[in-house]
Protein backbone atom coordinates (compact mmCIF):
# COMPACT_ATOMS: atom_id res chain seq x y z
CA UNK A 1 0.00 0.00 0.00
CA UNK A 2 3.09 2.30 0.69
CA UNK A 3 4.64 1.71 -2.61
CA UNK A 4 1.43 2.40 -4.05
CA UNK A 5 1.08 5.77 -2.22
CA UNK A 6 5.01 6.45 -3.60
CA UNK A 7 4.01 5.69 -7.20
CA UNK A 8 1.10 7.90 -7.01
CA UNK A 9 2.59 10.60 -5.18
CA UNK A 10 5.82 10.50 -7.98
CA UNK A 11 3.26 10.53 -10.86
CA UNK A 12 1.58 13.99 -9.36
CA UNK A 13 5.33 15.11 -8.80
CA UNK A 14 5.70 14.48 -12.60
CA UNK A 15 1.96 15.53 -14.14
CA UNK A 16 2.97 18.70 -12.30
CA UNK A 17 6.50 19.38 -13.75
CA UNK A 18 4.91 18.55 -17.36
CA UNK A 19 2.72 21.00 -17.05
CA UNK A 20 4.81 23.26 -15.96
CA UNK A 21 6.65 23.00 -18.59
CA UNK A 22 4.69 22.95 -21.55
CA UNK A 23 4.31 26.60 -20.90
CA UNK A 24 5.93 28.24 -24.10
CA UNK A 25 6.62 31.31 -21.65
CA UNK A 26 9.81 29.54 -20.61
CA UNK A 27 11.26 28.77 -24.20
CA UNK A 28 10.68 32.26 -24.35
CA UNK A 29 12.32 33.57 -21.35
CA UNK A 30 15.39 31.85 -22.46
CA UNK A 31 15.76 33.08 -25.64
CA UNK A 32 15.53 36.77 -24.47
CA UNK A 33 18.46 35.63 -21.87
CA UNK A 34 20.37 34.12 -24.59
CA UNK A 35 19.92 37.28 -26.95
CA UNK A 36 20.71 39.40 -24.32
CA UNK A 37 23.81 37.86 -22.99
CA UNK A 38 25.04 37.42 -27.04
CA UNK A 39 24.27 40.98 -27.89
CA UNK A 40 27.18 41.99 -24.75
CA UNK A 41 29.63 39.46 -26.21
CA UNK A 42 28.95 40.39 -29.95
CA UNK A 43 29.51 43.93 -29.08
CA UNK A 44 32.95 42.56 -27.36
CA UNK A 45 33.79 40.75 -30.42
CA UNK A 46 33.42 43.55 -32.68
CA UNK A 47 35.30 45.77 -30.64
CA UNK A 48 38.14 43.54 -30.32
CA UNK A 49 38.07 42.82 -33.89
CA UNK A 50 38.16 46.54 -35.19
CA UNK A 51 40.80 46.93 -32.86
CA UNK A 52 43.14 44.26 -34.57
CA UNK A 53 41.78 45.13 -38.52
CA UNK A 54 43.93 48.19 -37.19
CA UNK A 55 46.97 46.71 -37.49
CA UNK A 56 46.67 45.99 -40.93
CA UNK A 57 44.19 48.81 -42.04
CA UNK A 58 45.46 52.03 -39.93
CA UNK A 59 44.28 54.22 -42.02
CA UNK A 60 40.66 53.12 -42.22
CA UNK A 61 37.97 54.34 -40.73
CA UNK A 62 35.64 52.10 -39.69
CA UNK A 63 33.00 51.52 -37.03
CA UNK A 64 32.86 48.12 -35.20
CA UNK A 65 29.73 47.52 -37.44
CA UNK A 66 32.24 47.75 -40.41
CA UNK A 67 35.09 45.45 -38.92
CA UNK A 68 33.71 42.06 -40.12
CA UNK A 69 33.34 43.35 -43.87
CA UNK A 70 37.04 44.93 -43.32
CA UNK A 71 38.37 41.70 -41.90
CA UNK A 72 37.29 39.94 -44.74
CA UNK A 73 38.65 42.05 -47.34
CA UNK A 74 42.21 42.15 -45.20
CA UNK A 75 42.50 38.23 -45.18
CA UNK A 76 41.37 37.71 -48.83
CA UNK A 77 44.04 40.33 -49.86
CA UNK A 78 41.51 42.46 -51.74
CA UNK A 79 42.44 45.67 -48.85
CA UNK A 80 44.45 47.78 -50.29
CA UNK A 81 46.54 49.91 -48.13
CA UNK A 82 47.07 53.01 -49.54
CA UNK A 83 48.85 54.58 -46.79
CA UNK A 84 51.38 51.70 -46.60
CA UNK A 85 52.01 52.15 -43.28
CA UNK A 86 49.91 48.80 -42.18
CA UNK A 87 51.19 44.98 -41.42
CA UNK A 88 50.77 42.57 -44.13
CA UNK A 89 49.42 39.38 -42.44
CA UNK A 90 51.21 36.11 -42.67
CA UNK A 91 48.98 32.97 -43.14
CA UNK A 92 48.11 32.02 -39.82
CA UNK A 93 47.91 35.44 -38.44
CA UNK A 94 45.34 35.91 -41.49
CA UNK A 95 43.61 32.67 -40.64
CA UNK A 96 43.09 33.25 -36.99
CA UNK A 97 41.94 37.00 -38.16
CA UNK A 98 39.19 35.14 -40.27
CA UNK A 99 38.30 32.52 -38.26
CA UNK A 100 37.47 35.64 -35.67
CA UNK A 101 35.29 37.68 -37.76
CA UNK A 102 33.69 34.64 -39.02
CA UNK A 103 32.61 33.76 -35.69
CA UNK A 104 31.24 37.57 -35.06
CA UNK A 105 29.14 37.20 -38.09
CA UNK A 106 27.59 33.96 -36.83
CA UNK A 107 26.71 35.64 -33.58
CA UNK A 108 24.98 38.27 -36.01
CA UNK A 109 23.49 35.82 -37.64
CA UNK A 110 22.55 34.02 -34.24
CA UNK A 111 20.80 37.07 -33.01
CA UNK A 112 19.01 37.58 -35.72
CA UNK A 113 17.45 34.76 -35.48
CA UNK A 114 16.98 34.71 -31.57
CA UNK A 115 15.32 38.15 -32.26
CA UNK A 116 12.80 36.75 -34.66
CA UNK A 117 11.63 33.97 -32.65
CA UNK A 118 11.26 36.48 -29.60
CA UNK A 119 8.87 38.85 -31.69
CA UNK A 120 6.88 35.94 -33.01
CA UNK A 121 6.52 34.53 -29.71
CA UNK A 122 5.99 37.18 -27.30
CA UNK A 123 3.02 38.46 -29.90
CA UNK A 124 1.46 35.32 -29.43
CA UNK A 125 1.84 34.67 -25.50
CA UNK A 126 1.92 38.35 -24.39
CA UNK A 127 -0.07 40.51 -27.11
CA UNK A 128 -1.22 43.09 -25.01
CA UNK A 129 1.85 44.01 -23.15
CA UNK A 130 3.85 43.22 -26.86
CA UNK A 131 1.37 46.23 -28.49
CA UNK A 132 1.93 48.43 -25.91
CA UNK A 133 5.93 48.35 -25.15
CA UNK A 134 6.84 46.03 -27.88
CA UNK A 135 8.02 42.40 -28.04
CA UNK A 136 11.51 42.24 -26.13
CA UNK A 137 10.83 45.01 -23.64
CA UNK A 138 7.38 42.31 -22.90
CA UNK A 139 10.16 39.54 -22.77
CA UNK A 140 12.56 40.46 -20.92
CA UNK A 141 9.66 41.92 -17.88
CA UNK A 142 8.56 38.47 -18.23
CA UNK A 143 12.62 36.71 -17.75
CA UNK A 144 12.69 39.13 -14.63
CA UNK A 145 9.29 38.06 -13.29
CA UNK A 146 9.80 34.34 -13.93
CA UNK A 147 6.18 33.42 -15.36
CA UNK A 148 3.61 35.04 -17.23
CA UNK A 149 1.34 34.58 -13.65
CA UNK A 150 3.97 36.44 -11.90
CA UNK A 151 3.47 39.02 -14.09
CA UNK A 152 -0.24 38.99 -14.29
CA UNK A 153 -0.48 39.08 -10.59
CA UNK A 154 2.22 41.97 -9.59
CA UNK A 155 0.80 45.92 -8.53
CA UNK A 156 1.65 48.17 -11.24
CA UNK A 157 4.38 49.29 -8.60
CA UNK A 158 5.83 46.73 -8.96
CA UNK A 159 6.25 46.26 -12.67
CA UNK A 160 6.87 50.06 -12.81
CA UNK A 161 10.58 48.39 -10.90
CA UNK A 162 11.32 45.37 -12.45
CA UNK A 163 14.77 45.56 -12.94
CA UNK A 164 15.61 47.98 -10.28
CA UNK A 165 15.96 45.81 -6.71
CA UNK A 166 19.13 46.91 -6.54
CA UNK A 167 18.22 50.72 -6.64
CA UNK A 168 15.26 50.02 -4.66
CA UNK A 169 17.06 47.49 -1.55
CA UNK A 170 19.68 50.41 -1.36
CA UNK A 171 16.67 52.71 -1.04
CA UNK A 172 15.24 50.73 1.86
CA UNK A 173 18.54 50.23 3.10
CA UNK A 174 20.47 53.19 2.94
CA UNK A 175 17.84 55.94 2.33
CA UNK A 176 19.01 56.81 -1.82
CA UNK A 177 16.61 57.97 -3.59
CA UNK A 178 14.01 55.66 -4.76
CA UNK A 179 14.41 54.59 -8.03
CA UNK A 180 11.91 55.55 -10.33
CA UNK A 181 11.64 52.63 -13.25
CA UNK A 182 13.73 49.60 -13.90
CA UNK A 183 13.88 48.39 -17.38
CA UNK A 184 11.56 50.30 -18.43
CA UNK A 185 14.43 52.98 -18.74
CA UNK A 186 14.47 51.22 -22.42
CA UNK A 187 11.09 53.07 -23.55
CA UNK A 188 12.30 56.01 -26.03
CA UNK A 189 9.32 58.36 -23.86
CA UNK A 190 11.78 58.10 -20.87
CA UNK A 191 14.54 58.02 -23.06
CA UNK A 192 13.89 61.42 -24.19
CA UNK A 193 11.79 62.61 -20.93
CA UNK A 194 12.57 65.78 -18.79
CA UNK A 195 14.14 64.02 -15.31
CA UNK A 196 11.08 65.73 -13.85
CA UNK A 197 8.31 63.74 -15.94
CA UNK A 198 10.01 60.27 -16.36
CA UNK A 199 9.12 58.98 -13.04
CA UNK A 200 5.45 60.42 -13.80
CA UNK A 201 5.68 58.43 -17.43
CA UNK A 202 6.94 54.83 -15.63
CA UNK A 203 4.31 55.07 -13.48
CA UNK A 204 1.61 55.76 -16.60
CA UNK A 205 2.54 52.77 -18.45
CA UNK A 206 3.02 50.68 -15.42
CA UNK A 207 -0.61 51.61 -14.56
CA UNK A 208 -1.77 50.22 -18.04
CA UNK A 209 1.01 47.19 -18.10
CA UNK A 210 -0.57 45.74 -14.80
CA UNK A 211 -3.77 45.71 -17.21
CA UNK A 212 -2.16 44.39 -20.26
CA UNK A 213 -0.24 41.48 -18.68
CA UNK A 214 -3.86 40.88 -16.71
CA UNK A 215 -5.15 40.52 -19.81
CA UNK A 216 -2.29 38.51 -21.89
CA UNK A 217 -2.72 35.78 -19.03
CA UNK A 218 -6.14 35.51 -17.97
CA UNK A 219 -8.91 36.19 -20.58
CA UNK A 220 -6.34 36.68 -23.40
CA UNK A 221 -8.48 39.32 -24.95
CA UNK A 222 -7.12 41.93 -26.96
CA UNK A 223 -7.66 45.23 -25.42
CA UNK A 224 -4.41 46.79 -26.24
CA UNK A 225 -6.04 49.03 -28.54
CA UNK A 226 -7.73 50.90 -25.67
CA UNK A 227 -4.95 50.64 -23.45
CA UNK A 228 -3.16 52.65 -25.58
CA UNK A 229 -5.31 55.64 -26.33
CA UNK A 230 -5.71 55.72 -22.72
CA UNK A 231 -2.03 55.68 -22.12
CA UNK A 232 -1.45 58.65 -25.00
CA UNK A 233 -4.30 60.81 -22.94
CA UNK A 234 -2.16 59.98 -19.72
CA UNK A 235 1.15 61.13 -20.93
CA UNK A 236 -0.02 64.21 -23.31
CA UNK A 237 -0.93 65.27 -19.99
CA UNK A 238 2.18 64.44 -18.36
CA UNK A 239 3.73 66.79 -21.48
CA UNK A 240 1.49 69.12 -20.71
CA UNK A 241 2.21 69.69 -17.10
CA UNK A 242 4.43 72.26 -15.70
CA UNK A 243 7.76 71.41 -14.08
CA UNK A 244 6.48 71.69 -10.32
CA UNK A 245 8.47 73.89 -7.82
CA UNK A 246 11.18 72.20 -5.70
CA UNK A 247 9.87 71.54 -2.46
CA UNK A 248 10.39 73.44 0.26
CA UNK A 249 10.80 70.31 3.03
CA UNK A 250 13.25 68.97 0.57
CA UNK A 251 16.53 70.05 3.10
CA UNK A 252 14.53 68.11 6.13
CA UNK A 253 13.67 65.21 3.85
CA UNK A 254 17.76 64.47 3.08
CA UNK A 255 18.66 65.20 6.46
CA UNK A 256 15.71 61.77 7.69
CA UNK A 257 17.56 60.09 5.35
CA UNK A 258 21.00 60.93 6.04
CA UNK A 259 19.95 59.98 10.24
CA UNK A 260 17.85 56.93 8.49
CA UNK A 261 21.39 55.91 6.95
CA UNK A 262 23.43 56.29 10.04
CA UNK A 263 20.93 53.93 11.87
CA UNK A 264 20.30 51.49 9.74
CA UNK A 265 24.28 50.90 8.78
CA UNK A 266 24.73 50.73 12.36
CA UNK A 267 27.68 52.74 12.76
CA UNK A 268 26.19 55.16 15.40
CA UNK A 269 23.99 53.94 18.26
CA UNK A 270 21.68 55.17 20.39
CA UNK A 271 22.26 56.45 23.47
CA UNK B 1 61.03 74.59 -48.84
CA UNK B 2 58.24 74.60 -45.69
CA UNK B 3 56.39 71.92 -47.87
CA UNK B 4 59.96 70.02 -48.19
CA UNK B 5 60.30 70.09 -44.45
CA UNK B 6 56.17 69.11 -43.81
CA UNK B 7 56.40 66.30 -46.56
CA UNK B 8 59.71 65.06 -45.03
CA UNK B 9 58.16 65.07 -41.27
CA UNK B 10 54.96 62.95 -42.28
CA UNK B 11 57.51 60.30 -44.10
CA UNK B 12 59.61 60.37 -40.98
CA UNK B 13 56.04 59.75 -39.06
CA UNK B 14 54.65 57.11 -41.24
CA UNK B 15 58.05 55.04 -41.50
CA UNK B 16 58.17 55.26 -37.64
CA UNK B 17 54.30 53.54 -37.25
CA UNK B 18 54.96 51.25 -40.39
CA UNK B 19 58.01 49.94 -37.81
CA UNK B 20 56.11 49.81 -35.04
CA UNK B 21 53.14 47.60 -36.95
CA UNK B 22 55.93 45.76 -38.54
CA UNK B 23 56.01 43.21 -35.51
CA UNK B 24 54.21 40.17 -35.58
CA UNK B 25 53.72 40.87 -31.45
CA UNK B 26 51.05 43.16 -32.06
CA UNK B 27 48.57 40.60 -33.49
CA UNK B 28 49.63 38.19 -30.87
CA UNK B 29 48.42 40.65 -28.50
CA UNK B 30 45.25 40.74 -30.45
CA UNK B 31 45.01 37.15 -30.83
CA UNK B 32 45.48 36.24 -27.25
CA UNK B 33 42.77 38.72 -25.97
CA UNK B 34 40.65 37.49 -28.28
CA UNK B 35 40.54 34.45 -27.11
CA UNK B 36 40.81 35.35 -23.49
CA UNK B 37 37.41 37.39 -23.99
CA UNK B 38 36.23 34.59 -26.39
CA UNK B 39 36.49 31.95 -23.71
CA UNK B 40 34.33 33.63 -21.36
CA UNK B 41 31.44 34.01 -24.02
CA UNK B 42 31.81 30.47 -24.69
CA UNK B 43 31.45 29.76 -20.89
CA UNK B 44 28.30 32.03 -21.04
CA UNK B 45 26.69 30.63 -23.91
CA UNK B 46 26.88 27.11 -22.61
CA UNK B 47 25.58 28.03 -19.48
CA UNK B 48 22.82 29.42 -21.40
CA UNK B 49 22.04 26.16 -23.66
CA UNK B 50 22.29 23.46 -20.64
CA UNK B 51 19.35 25.63 -18.87
CA UNK B 52 17.81 25.99 -22.64
CA UNK B 53 18.04 21.88 -22.91
CA UNK B 54 16.71 21.78 -19.49
CA UNK B 55 12.89 22.60 -20.50
CA UNK B 56 13.30 19.27 -23.06
CA UNK B 57 15.21 17.49 -21.40
CA UNK B 58 14.88 18.09 -17.31
CA UNK B 59 16.18 13.99 -16.59
CA UNK B 60 19.58 14.58 -18.92
CA UNK B 61 22.47 14.92 -16.83
CA UNK B 62 24.79 16.95 -18.45
CA UNK B 63 27.53 19.27 -17.72
CA UNK B 64 27.72 22.36 -20.05
CA UNK B 65 30.42 20.91 -22.16
CA UNK B 66 27.87 18.42 -23.40
CA UNK B 67 25.15 20.89 -23.65
CA UNK B 68 25.83 21.61 -27.60
CA UNK B 69 25.65 17.29 -28.36
CA UNK B 70 22.26 17.28 -26.51
CA UNK B 71 20.57 20.99 -28.24
CA UNK B 72 21.46 19.04 -31.23
CA UNK B 73 19.59 15.88 -30.45
CA UNK B 74 16.65 17.91 -28.94
CA UNK B 75 16.45 19.56 -32.43
CA UNK B 76 16.87 16.85 -34.92
CA UNK B 77 14.06 14.84 -32.49
CA UNK B 78 16.69 11.76 -31.83
CA UNK B 79 16.82 12.28 -27.85
CA UNK B 80 14.57 10.32 -26.39
CA UNK B 81 13.25 12.24 -23.15
CA UNK B 82 12.58 8.63 -20.82
CA UNK B 83 11.08 10.42 -17.85
CA UNK B 84 8.32 11.67 -20.37
CA UNK B 85 7.98 15.14 -18.60
CA UNK B 86 9.91 17.36 -20.89
CA UNK B 87 8.65 19.94 -23.29
CA UNK B 88 8.44 19.02 -27.02
CA UNK B 89 9.80 22.06 -28.87
CA UNK B 90 7.74 23.84 -31.85
CA UNK B 91 9.31 24.28 -34.99
CA UNK B 92 10.23 28.21 -34.17
CA UNK B 93 11.30 27.01 -31.14
CA UNK B 94 13.58 24.12 -32.25
CA UNK B 95 15.55 27.14 -34.94
CA UNK B 96 16.36 28.82 -32.20
CA UNK B 97 17.64 26.62 -30.37
CA UNK B 98 20.04 25.06 -32.72
CA UNK B 99 21.25 28.39 -34.36
CA UNK B 100 22.05 29.10 -30.68
CA UNK B 101 24.05 25.51 -30.19
CA UNK B 102 25.34 26.11 -33.91
CA UNK B 103 26.86 29.32 -32.44
CA UNK B 104 28.29 27.74 -29.51
CA UNK B 105 30.14 25.44 -31.19
CA UNK B 106 31.37 27.89 -33.68
CA UNK B 107 32.78 29.48 -30.59
CA UNK B 108 34.77 26.26 -29.55
CA UNK B 109 35.99 25.94 -32.92
CA UNK B 110 37.03 29.59 -33.38
CA UNK B 111 38.97 29.41 -29.65
CA UNK B 112 40.83 26.08 -30.90
CA UNK B 113 42.04 27.83 -34.23
CA UNK B 114 42.94 31.30 -32.28
CA UNK B 115 44.92 29.02 -29.78
CA UNK B 116 46.73 27.40 -31.70
CA UNK B 117 48.34 30.61 -33.64
CA UNK B 118 49.03 31.85 -29.97
CA UNK B 119 50.92 29.00 -29.00
CA UNK B 120 53.08 29.05 -32.48
CA UNK B 121 53.91 32.78 -32.74
CA UNK B 122 54.59 32.71 -28.79
CA UNK B 123 57.15 29.88 -29.72
CA UNK B 124 58.45 31.77 -32.00
CA UNK B 125 58.65 35.61 -30.88
CA UNK B 126 59.25 34.63 -27.13
CA UNK B 127 60.64 31.15 -27.21
CA UNK B 128 62.38 31.66 -23.89
CA UNK B 129 59.74 32.55 -21.77
CA UNK B 130 57.19 30.08 -23.44
CA UNK B 131 59.72 27.04 -21.97
CA UNK B 132 59.32 28.47 -18.72
CA UNK B 133 55.85 29.21 -18.48
CA UNK B 134 54.28 27.76 -21.57
CA UNK B 135 52.91 30.14 -24.20
CA UNK B 136 49.56 31.32 -23.38
CA UNK B 137 50.64 32.73 -19.78
CA UNK B 138 53.62 33.99 -21.51
CA UNK B 139 51.11 35.72 -24.79
CA UNK B 140 48.90 36.97 -21.76
CA UNK B 141 51.88 38.87 -19.88
CA UNK B 142 53.51 40.50 -23.19
CA UNK B 143 49.56 41.55 -23.74
CA UNK B 144 49.84 43.22 -19.95
CA UNK B 145 52.88 44.77 -20.87
CA UNK B 146 52.00 46.03 -24.52
CA UNK B 147 55.10 45.29 -26.36
CA UNK B 148 57.91 42.66 -26.15
CA UNK B 149 60.30 45.70 -25.39
CA UNK B 150 58.61 46.77 -22.15
CA UNK B 151 58.60 43.49 -21.00
CA UNK B 152 62.11 43.21 -21.69
CA UNK B 153 63.02 45.99 -19.69
CA UNK B 154 61.17 45.73 -16.35
CA UNK B 155 62.20 44.30 -13.42
CA UNK B 156 61.62 41.02 -11.76
CA UNK B 157 59.05 42.24 -9.24
CA UNK B 158 57.15 44.48 -11.86
CA UNK B 159 56.94 41.03 -13.82
CA UNK B 160 55.58 39.05 -10.95
CA UNK B 161 52.97 41.86 -10.19
CA UNK B 162 51.23 42.11 -13.71
CA UNK B 163 47.93 41.56 -13.55
CA UNK B 164 47.57 42.85 -9.76
CA UNK B 165 47.45 46.49 -10.35
CA UNK B 166 44.04 46.65 -8.88
CA UNK B 167 44.99 44.82 -5.79
CA UNK B 168 48.88 47.18 -5.80
CA UNK B 169 47.10 50.16 -5.81
CA UNK B 170 44.71 49.43 -3.19
CA UNK B 171 47.90 48.12 -1.15
CA UNK B 172 49.34 51.26 -1.82
CA UNK B 173 46.47 53.40 -0.62
CA UNK B 174 44.37 51.36 2.01
CA UNK B 175 47.55 49.66 3.36
CA UNK B 176 45.48 46.31 2.88
CA UNK B 177 47.65 43.13 2.21
CA UNK B 178 50.44 43.71 -1.05
CA UNK B 179 49.60 41.13 -3.23
CA UNK B 180 51.99 38.18 -4.13
CA UNK B 181 51.73 37.36 -7.89
CA UNK B 182 49.66 39.11 -10.83
CA UNK B 183 48.51 36.98 -13.52
CA UNK B 184 51.17 33.96 -12.51
CA UNK B 185 48.54 32.67 -10.13
CA UNK B 186 47.66 30.62 -13.02
CA UNK B 187 50.96 28.67 -12.20
CA UNK B 188 50.11 25.37 -11.72
CA UNK B 189 52.80 25.00 -9.07
CA UNK B 190 51.22 28.55 -7.35
CA UNK B 191 47.85 26.66 -7.79
CA UNK B 192 48.75 23.91 -5.78
CA UNK B 193 51.29 25.45 -3.02
CA UNK B 194 50.82 26.34 0.40
CA UNK B 195 49.68 29.88 1.21
CA UNK B 196 53.10 30.95 2.56
CA UNK B 197 55.20 29.94 0.04
CA UNK B 198 52.76 31.58 -2.92
CA UNK B 199 54.83 34.54 -2.66
CA UNK B 200 58.24 32.90 -2.82
CA UNK B 201 57.54 30.44 -5.78
CA UNK B 202 55.92 33.63 -7.91
CA UNK B 203 59.44 35.65 -6.90
CA UNK B 204 61.73 32.52 -8.06
CA UNK B 205 59.69 32.52 -11.88
CA UNK B 206 59.54 36.17 -12.16
CA UNK B 207 63.59 36.65 -11.44
CA UNK B 208 64.34 34.04 -14.21
CA UNK B 209 60.92 35.06 -16.71
CA UNK B 210 63.20 38.76 -16.42
CA UNK B 211 66.17 36.97 -17.38
CA UNK B 212 64.08 35.03 -20.19
CA UNK B 213 62.34 38.09 -21.86
CA UNK B 214 65.23 39.78 -22.48
CA UNK B 215 66.61 37.18 -23.94
CA UNK B 216 63.51 36.87 -26.12
CA UNK B 217 63.71 40.30 -27.22
CA UNK B 218 67.66 41.22 -27.45
CA UNK B 219 69.84 38.19 -27.80
CA UNK B 220 67.11 35.99 -29.26
CA UNK B 221 69.41 33.14 -27.93
CA UNK B 222 67.56 29.83 -26.45
CA UNK B 223 68.89 29.92 -22.55
CA UNK B 224 65.24 28.43 -21.45
CA UNK B 225 66.96 25.04 -20.49
CA UNK B 226 69.60 26.90 -18.37
CA UNK B 227 67.07 28.68 -16.26
CA UNK B 228 64.69 26.36 -16.10
CA UNK B 229 66.98 23.85 -14.23
CA UNK B 230 67.90 26.96 -11.94
CA UNK B 231 64.53 27.68 -11.45
CA UNK B 232 63.80 23.93 -10.58
CA UNK B 233 66.75 24.20 -7.63
CA UNK B 234 65.39 27.25 -5.90
CA UNK B 235 61.38 25.48 -6.47
CA UNK B 236 63.04 22.17 -4.92
CA UNK B 237 64.45 24.84 -2.00
CA UNK B 238 61.45 26.62 -1.34
CA UNK B 239 59.56 23.12 -1.18
CA UNK B 240 61.80 21.95 1.39
CA UNK B 241 61.63 24.90 3.66
CA UNK B 242 59.78 25.06 6.66
CA UNK B 243 56.60 27.43 7.32
CA UNK B 244 58.49 30.48 8.84
CA UNK B 245 56.98 31.29 12.58
CA UNK B 246 54.32 33.82 12.34
CA UNK B 247 55.81 37.04 13.54
CA UNK B 248 55.21 38.80 16.77
CA UNK B 249 55.10 42.34 15.66
CA UNK B 250 52.14 41.22 13.05
CA UNK B 251 49.46 42.84 15.50
CA UNK B 252 51.55 46.11 15.57
CA UNK B 253 51.88 45.87 11.81
CA UNK B 254 48.23 45.46 11.28
CA UNK B 255 47.52 48.17 13.57
CA UNK B 256 49.56 50.35 11.88
CA UNK B 257 47.77 49.90 8.77
CA UNK B 258 44.38 50.86 9.65
CA UNK B 259 46.00 53.89 11.19
CA UNK B 260 47.11 54.71 7.26
CA UNK B 261 43.99 53.43 5.66
CA UNK B 262 42.10 56.07 8.23
CA UNK B 263 44.30 58.78 7.44
CA UNK B 264 44.58 58.44 3.62
CA UNK B 265 40.56 58.19 3.30
CA UNK B 266 40.25 60.98 5.01
CA UNK B 267 37.75 59.59 7.57
CA UNK B 268 39.39 61.59 10.36
CA UNK B 269 41.79 64.29 10.23
CA UNK B 270 44.71 65.27 12.50
CA UNK B 271 44.48 67.31 15.36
Amino acid sequence: MYNDLRKQMIENAKKGIKEAYESEEYSLIQAINAMSELVKSSNLANERLSEWDGLYAPSAKVDSNQAIELAMQICSGSYLDKSGIGRKPEAEEAKSLKAFADMARKMHETIDILDAYVKEAAKRLMPNSSYLIGENLSAELLSKAGSLKALATMPASTIQLLGAEKALFKHIKFGTKSPKYGLLFKLPEIATAKKWQEGKIARAYAAKLAIAFRADYFSKNFIAENLKSQLSTSLAKIMASKQPEKHVFKHAQKSMQKKAYIQSSGRRKHK
